[in-house]
């Protein structure tokens, strides 16, 4: 129902979208828009990437008087700090685990300045549609929070119900367990001084999920949840609720017990199934995780080839992160949002 | 450009699905439907339920002398064994980490027998129409083998060049590590007497992908792997490539070098990204792992509430398996073969 | 929203359908779509084919304790009175103006028998599906009436405010003007004598439209309306409120005055726009009108050609309609419910 | 398969869109979009309105040296003539005949800038993308040309095989028959002075369309492309082939006989089909028309009432057509081409 269409190449004029099916009279907070944004944007910290760009966007329809007209709501964020030039060595070469090859292949031709259209930078745009997403979803109390839960093999050690957008904000890793983000934050550095990167996870928590999204078979929520973040760029692995873990339990230790809650209401005294049952969210608060590998544009001479085949030795230039799940954590909550946004309105025809 | 369409409730009249899409022409592989559906029937060995069903399909539309038509392929299995009676007991109960709270929450109301539409015998359809998928696939060399890489702790030793469907068939928790397969046998023996269940990985090998499927952006080829995937009953996650452990490795180690190959082909010397770059296919093997988490139907007593909150000891009837992994299989590699071949028509417009 | 997919051939099985997207928790009218299949039948007058089927429907999902469950219903309809036989001399010639060749073309084989899949019988689904939509908009007051306005060069005089379903289905020709229908009655009878066809109009009103159906761009309410009716076999034309003639009008006559009517509510003093401003009903009675051309079945002796391209005299067995109009009556009828219902739950997200 | 979003409003910053599915590797003839462009454009003569526009196309993504990537292509188009103070006494009174009451009601505000997205405006991002449609058509030897075939109730005689584009951009009407184009001119010239609008029938054919596109059941050719003209604003009806007054014929009259043509292939007697047998083309000439109402925009004193139901005397100001169908011209040709594209990539998959 909310469809988001992207455009844009990494080093052209703009990437933008056209966010369709948004309801009409809301509100728009903008501040969202930029704050999300600017979580999302190089150049943070230390460790990111040091390309500069405004990431400011340009509205160009949908919107009158500070609220959703109903109509489509395009927009563009300007490519700023583009330098083309940059990535003249890499019009004939294969970087090793980018799309170079599979584009070019699949399409004949590619714009090899920056990745193209395979660039990360589209994300950006997604970031921007997530916060109208947040918009929709807000009045009904849903709050959307994703964190650092791993980087490299450094593990993190959280409490769901201490759990803040504060606390998470509060370090450039964006993990909220303090003594982790420190050390996350020193390998980090430590591979921006080796031109190497590393991967990592970004775990996800949604509380106050209104009972009854997702549709039963094909659009099971978790399904739709699980391809909105496999989506994302250099993400390998999804798991909700108790994931790959609860692979290795009983079927009497791993379901969910009904109880009725403090307030009345129908609650499970455990949360094993991540807020889903049968793709239907139950009301209970939803999390998962979305593992990421490490970004393929290190600046170490790497073996591969060129179009022709002759063996090249490449050095990837351009300006990089060494790792990307601290920005990662703003499209995690973009893409979770759009996906719950999309399911909130899809529930509202389920019956008359 | 390939889209199925599931009808049919578990103790209905039938499960059925309509195929659209499927192109003109191809000659139908009949031996083949029924072969993998044997592969997921229940009572197929002592450890998985002992419902009796003969999983025949009756085809209404789409075929002509033996030939696709390129009309709408209609089927439906008819629903034999059905004891309704079984489930009188459940229809003001919510069995625990089942979708009968979720639905009824949803719908305002549910077919109680069995689990209606949210019973796993929709995953027959499934198996069905991805035999019709293997079909489009064959011609093209795409070989798709899934199996039980992991029950319970219990883990396996899978070589991938050695992987074969004979390997995989030779015992009924298929899993071709015989020593881990007697193991994961027993233990699932031990849950059956005991009326426990435990979750479980599979583990799924394409080896032929042509290159070039897969769209870059939303539709991305691991995107839509995973969503086909954890829109099966009880997937709890999906990983690809070098999945969550990839997240601990450096860029320099995760990177797959480009070279060419004995057939002169550019090729890459490792494969961690799993056969897709940038959501596109890459030409090398295609690897990926769902995790399901144990079935939630047990025969244990176990405390839930009634609909209108009262406390409940419940003891679920009915024929469950104590793992669904070894008949998951064919679904993983049904819901694979779909999510290729509709790509693999969708790649046919990429260029003209 | 609401998805319909058919699927069957002529002589094959079954016709049948699945309807998606159906809100759950209504209440099925059984004999509301036993009625609209009457309607459509073959052999209902002197004047229509004498196939002899018995049109009922088999339920085969989606219905439990006489309600709709929210899940996909399936149905469908047995082809008893087939008699492929009667096509065997039609098995390399192709029928002049019926879909044989393009069929063939288009996909290199065709089930010849009475023209497979792109047979008129396929709308005895349409009509199945119409009632279920029906349902949905009667609790909104929706009230949808079809008549043949013309057959041949025979037009009628119609009042909308006298108009009623009991008027229409006073005669076999489904005219509420009386003269006229004995007048077409009597051509459509000279013709079957004949051996011959003729075309006519099929005319449908629409009281009780809620204002704000209909998408403002492409998915215009008549651009929807014009779609469902120009994918009935044998439509040619499609025009709403003044339609054609209203091209010969000036501005100054053309417009509907607003004003405020005897309820206080804003209606308009004229109806030309037929209901519908910027693609969004505005309130007012919906009315349109379908050109159907002559059936392409008739017995006489006809030049054509067969595969080889050789010239054939062909005369067409089979038992076919010498004027399709009257049973076109509930087929339009029941395009225009699924297009309203569809829009009906479309627009329950138009705003929060 | 090519999906064309568009967005902005009138009196807005631009209107623009997004094309995505259009395939890789075509060279773009910028040309060709500027002609078609200038072709829609208002004041390109005395009879069609002072609204100045450049209409230039600012591309945003998905070309790369001349050639489409494969990735969505975006563009804008802007707003540079805009008066929205023309407007103000508009933001409270519902013009008749105009979308403003239907918006207002349906999404609870609106844009009462000269009619916001409900503007004709939009339809220039449809001429610009249909342009990109008739390069992918032009390789398969399509040609589409519209002409406008009646003005109010003059009407005109054109011989199909003489038909040609220069003929019809040979004067301001663009009515290939001249005498009725002086006739037409003269009309419409006499319509500007007294402050009225009339309605037109804009006609089109199709050569070149090759066989077996359009999908047999409800994607027929004819009712996308009826859908595609019947969502250009004021389009009233569709008629394809013998249209409404083929429902005067016979069907022995009607019926088109195939033949074999000198260059050896079967083709018809006649092409009273228009082109399209049972959904598919046939090989043989498209041919359609669109009637278009008299234009709502006068600027004649008319009755009408205000938000609050007070009766109102309106003088619509602006810049208004007195007949809106010599600029319709390139909106037909563009709606068709965009239609056809999209089936000559769905015809890519019908058969393997």
């Amino acid at each position: 129902m909310l469809r988001l269409t992207t455009f844009g190449e990494s080093h052209g004029q703009v990437v933008g979208g056209v966010l369709d099916g948004f309801p009409a009279g809301i509100v728009i907070d903008f501040p969202l828009i930029e704050k999300d944004l600017m979580r999302r944007k190089p150049g943070q910290s230390a460790i990111s990437s040091s390309r500069d760009e405004t990431d400011t966007v340009d509205f160009l329809s949908g919107i009158f008087e500070g609220k959703s007209l109903g109509s489509p709501i395009a927009f563009v964020i300007k490519n700023k700090d583009t330098r083309p030039g940059d990535y003249d060595n890499l019009k004939d070469v294969y970087r090793p685990s980018h799309a170079d090859f599979t584009w070019e292949k699949k399409y004949g031709l590619r714009d090899h300045r920056g990745g193209g259209r395979s660039s990360a930078r589209e994300t950006a745009v997604r970031v921007a549609a997530g916060a109208f997403a947040k918009m929709l979803l807000k009045p009904y109390g849903v709050e959307i929070i994703a964190w650092v839960s791993g980087v490299g093999s450094i593990t993190s050690n959280i409490d769901f119900d201490l759990l803040s957008a504060d606390l998470i904000e509060a370090n450039p890793v964006r993990c909220p367990d303090k003594d982790a983000a420190i050390r996350m934050y020193e390998y980090i550095e430590s591979l921006r001084l080796t031109n190497n990167s590393t991967g990592g996870i970004v775990s996800c928590l949604v509380r106050g999920v209104p009972l009854g999204l997702g549709e039963p078979v094909f659009d099971k929520l978790q399904a739709d949840l699980g391809k909105a973040m496999l989506s994302i760029n250099a993400a390998k692995g999804f798991e909700y609720g108790s994931g790959f873990s609860g692979t290795a339990m009983l079927g009497s230790e791993h379901n969910d017990a009904f109880m009725v809650d403090a307030r009345g209401e129908i609650s499970t005294r455990t949360n094993r199934s991540g807020g889903i049952l049968g793709g239907i969210s139950n009301g209970q608060p939803i999390y998962f995780s979305v593992a990421f590998k490490p970004i393929a544009s290190i600046s170490m001479e790497q073996p591969t080839v060129d179009k022709r085949g002759n063996p090249v030795l490449l050095k990837v230039e351009g300006r990089h992160d060494p790792c990307v799940v601290p920005r990662a954590v703003p499209i995690v909550e973009a893409m979770a949002a759009l996906t719950l946004a999309d399911h909130l309105l899809r529930n509202k025809v389920s019956r008359m």
